[in-house]
């Protein structure tokens, strides 16, 4: 059986010069080995929930598969922390080729991939879909209403793919880039179209959260952190629009802010 | 020449219903790749700041290095964003070995390593240092008032060496790890005895964060965030007290807490 996202461990609380013992709310870490045709290829620290979806979506991500189908056998030993994955068109993992630094340049921009699979999976949006501000801040808000009670160890982030006004699925992982890859696995199982989705993310955008969100093909990511500049350079070169620091009624639009349109605009 | 640690970026910022353009402080993202005599071994997505401490400290945390003085020759080209390190004994670095998961126990404890190198690297903890709370929440607030340029773009952590009144040198990255790593760096290479020092950190502490404080080699570890269970579990089998959400007046002590001793206490 698995360990709940959220176990408890004794501490002492300090506060204001007193000291108590209680139990405290802790969130789970669980390392999730993946093989891929009988070859250990990665192991994933993460929450231990929608192991399935994660394993998926991390061999989307890792460029392994294109699509859920790619997959013929998937078992989970949850006991193990292992996930077994058998494919139809078994291909190499080896670390050699994936894993190698790629530095491409595309169509004269700067754009810079750290990693062969980055360029052969991330997509550039072309969406042309719109979102006001209003809608953007209400977004961050389902998220954190969906997250409330994770909120509680401190310890987790949460993200969801959403529509301009719902959230349709959202999932929670100690690790930012595992959420994001269990979102992956959902959409991919689903075979849901994502170009005229978005995803709201609770975490820093780092380059390899743009990348996530362009592997898995949104138009929008929408974030309460802050970004880091070469993910907003690769979310210019991806198509991405991209705001930061959702919080009440503040946001800040660094990438393709023309897909932000005024509630009041006429274009709206 | 290095990107600076923070850049600008132009923004459209949403507030209370107002929208204005303005530049804003974004923290930089800057890829250092580590050839270890002529191989490829990892690239590292850091803050381009003491990248010679971090490839000192991320060859010691992977168990390549076990000294400073292991290092030959290390050279970084910061144009292109490499690290190139040669070694005095040269040896594999090859994935097929170092990255394998390893799942051992040790003297009947459930210590758990997701990897061989951390098995051969993490030590155990055995210092009879105490501190007072008001001596960790002290660190802490010295840690936050030293970081306060870098807190502006809200995307990075710091984490600091200290005594138990002093913070020795602190050091800031975008990445976690990295900024630990350049810790380690620091201290393997000024010779420091570090079995009575203690890290101050600003991020959440996972167990890939115990095990950097175990392999650098210290007995305490304080945060201003969340612990994850794994986290507790490796703490409290390698000797480390650890302490996390230390905020103001507040601390909660989750490992070993008998090293925390009240100033009112007769044994302070």
């Amino acid at each position: 059986m698995l360990p709940r996202i959220v176990t408890t461990w004794p501490i002492r609380k300090y506060a204001d010069g007193a000291a108590i013992q209680r139990e405290d709310d802790i969130a789970s870490e669980y390392p999730l080995t993946l093989e891929v045709d009988g070859e250990e290829f990665a192991t994933i620290v993460c929450s231990p929930t929608d192991l399935e979806e994660l394993a998926i979506g991390f061999l989307a991500s890792e460029g392994i598969i294109l699509e859920a189908a790619d997959v013929k056998e998937l078992r989970i030993d949850e006991a193990r922390g292992y996930a077994y994955a058998s494919l139809h068109r078994p291909q190499s993992t080896g670390k050699d080729d994936y894993a190698k630094r790629f530095i491409g340049s595309c169509c004269g921009k700067s754009r810079q991939f750290y990693f062969r699979s980055d360029a052969r999976t991330a997509r550039t949006s072309m969406t042309r879909m719109t979102l006001t501000p209003g809608q953007c801040m209400a977004l961050m808000r389902l998220l954190q209403l969906e997250s409330a009670d994770f909120r509680l160890t401190g310890g987790v982030h949460n993200a969801a793919l959403c529509t301009a006004t719902e959230l349709l699925a959202a999932r929670t992982d100690i690790g930012r880039h595992n959420a994001l890859d269990k979102l992956f696995g959902y959409a991919l199982r689903a075979r849901m179209p994502v170009a005229d989705k978005i995803i709201a993310f609770s975490g820093r955008i780092s380059s390899e959260v743009v990348l996530k969100a362009a592997k898995i093909g949104v138009g929008f990511l929408l974030s309460k952190s802050a970004p880091t500049d070469l993910a907003l350079k690769l979310a210019d070169d991806l198509g991405i629009t991209c705001a930061g620091f959702i919080r009440g009624q503040e946001m800040n639009v660094y990438t393709h802010g023309h897909r932000i349109v005024d509630e009041s605009s006429p274009d709206a």
